[in-house]
């Protein structure tokens, strides 16, 4: 079958109405990696037709941000959603996404007011909004998103839930290049010192993996190795490192009793990354 | 056939999926009246099916507002739905609908900055919080409004724009009782010499709409009219009345040069009532 290419929401939702369900939607930014693959697998795995979209979306980004530089290549995405069998891919434009007058915002609070959204003002409210938007039009059974922007998983789910969206949230693990640095569309940007410097953050998050393992529980001893391991890179600038519970985000005080996501931001030269993993779990 | 009465959100979730298509949904914080009913009758008249919820929706009333005494009815109002061949109801609970750890708001902005939004303040984010969540659990291809609460048909269909909800939304006419007064539910709250009194609201919107008629094409000498008319009866306080475009719901300043939406809010003793009418349309 030739996978169908569409702009309007008109036109998606005529085609929308005729693909067999269960249907499948993974929403992207472009510029796809093994990562965003593996979501379309999961997809194509999981129900009888996958929607894909590709949108860089402008509300979720910051002012000092990068929304004009973030890469963007997508007769390539094109070419790689027509190989894994995608059956329709969605590439709206920003004028038809926030038209002229437009003004309707959807904000998950407590759960976003620490980590990501903490040091992205506004960033959630960008994210959640144009994910109700695309789960509006595309009408998905089954949502799939990656554990790599791990806030943004958990955020999405509570938005799912608190507004009745009928569709299942589906979380994929992390992508990781052979040398643990996990896939992003963000790696384009460093140079090849930065590349290479970038393999701590994986190699911190196993320490403290391994520690925790052998016994050390204390948060606040977890967070500290890590950003000393961090700190033998010269190129790099940590923007947190953070121990929370996977379930509230809240930051862990003393003890690791429960799961917690030990994730951080971290800048190598001007590129800034994130990461995380699941411990105690 | 026999109309189905429903809690659960999953319960409902399971009856829509065999309604006929075109469904329609009535919202309602139920204690229907006549002008419910005229809803309920376009959308049997438009759709194959139809869907009316009953909910008292706590996150759209004000602390000092009337949420605890909001008169309510629901035996009745089941009798009525049912006389009205209404094909399945839904009355979730609070506890259903804002669970514990509840967090997720929508919000439409401009168009809830003045009129009641200016006066109620968080109540358009309650009214379209709710709205997308009852859009989301019931997905109807038309959802029915009435044009008694102007503002809020305004705020819902951008909402829908917005949102890309994936349905028609209907404005139907207020319905007014023989002297002229807006059916309300909040109409019961009047004692008589109030109920009385209250008259005078739609008397003062025929007489502006009379004067436009006749060539006053003065914003503030419109809104003064119904102000002095209003001012006649004795138990009345005004809290506003506005001249607004009725897309922008802007005050239009000096002449009127396109249609206009005139409202108001009027407390009688403690009864608070707004009306509206488009003139210059």
């Amino acid at each position: 079958m030739e996978m169908k290419i569409l702009t309007t929401i008109s036109d998606l939702q005529e085609e929308r109405k005729i693909l067999p369900e269960p249907v499948g939607f993974v929403p992207t930014m472009g510029f796809l990696h093994e990562g965003h693959l593996s979501l379309m697998r999961a997809a194509k795995k999981d129900c009888a037709s996958v929607v894909a979209s590709i949108f860089v979306n402008p509300t979720q980004f910051g002012v000092n941000e990068d929304f004009d530089s973030y890469p963007r290549d997508p007769e390539k995405d094109i070419e790689l959603l027509q190989t894994e069998g995608i059956d329709l891919v969605w590439i709206p434009t920003p004028e038809m996404m926030y038209p002229l007058g437009y003004q309707t915002w959807v904000e998950v609070q407590e759960l976003t007011s620490g980590l990501e959204g903490q040091r992205r003002p506004g960033h959630f409210r960008g994210v959640t909004t144009v994910v109700a938007k695309l789960f509006n039009a595309v009408q998905p059974q089954k949502a799939f998103f990656g554990q790599k922007d791990a806030q943004q998983a958990i955020v999405i789910q509570q938005m799912v839930r608190d507004l009745n969206f009928n569709l299942e949230v589906v979380i994929c693990s992390i992508v990781r290049e052979p040398d643990g640095l996990a896939m992003s569309s963000r790696n384009v940007y460093l140079n090849p010192a930065e590349r290479q410097a970038a393999t701590v953050i994986f190699r911190a998050l196993k320490s403290a993996e391994k520690a925790y393992m052998n016994g050390e529980h204390s948060s606040s001893r977890i967070v500290e190795m890590i950003e000393n391991i961090i700190k033998t890179e010269p190129l790099t600038r940590i923007q947190y490192v953070s121990c929370a519970d996977v379930t509230t985000l809240e930051e862990v005080e003393g003890q690791i009793t429960s799961p917690v996501l030990i994730s951080m931001a971290v800048y190598f030269g001007k590129t800034r990354l994130i990461d995380n993993m699941i411990i105690g779990g």
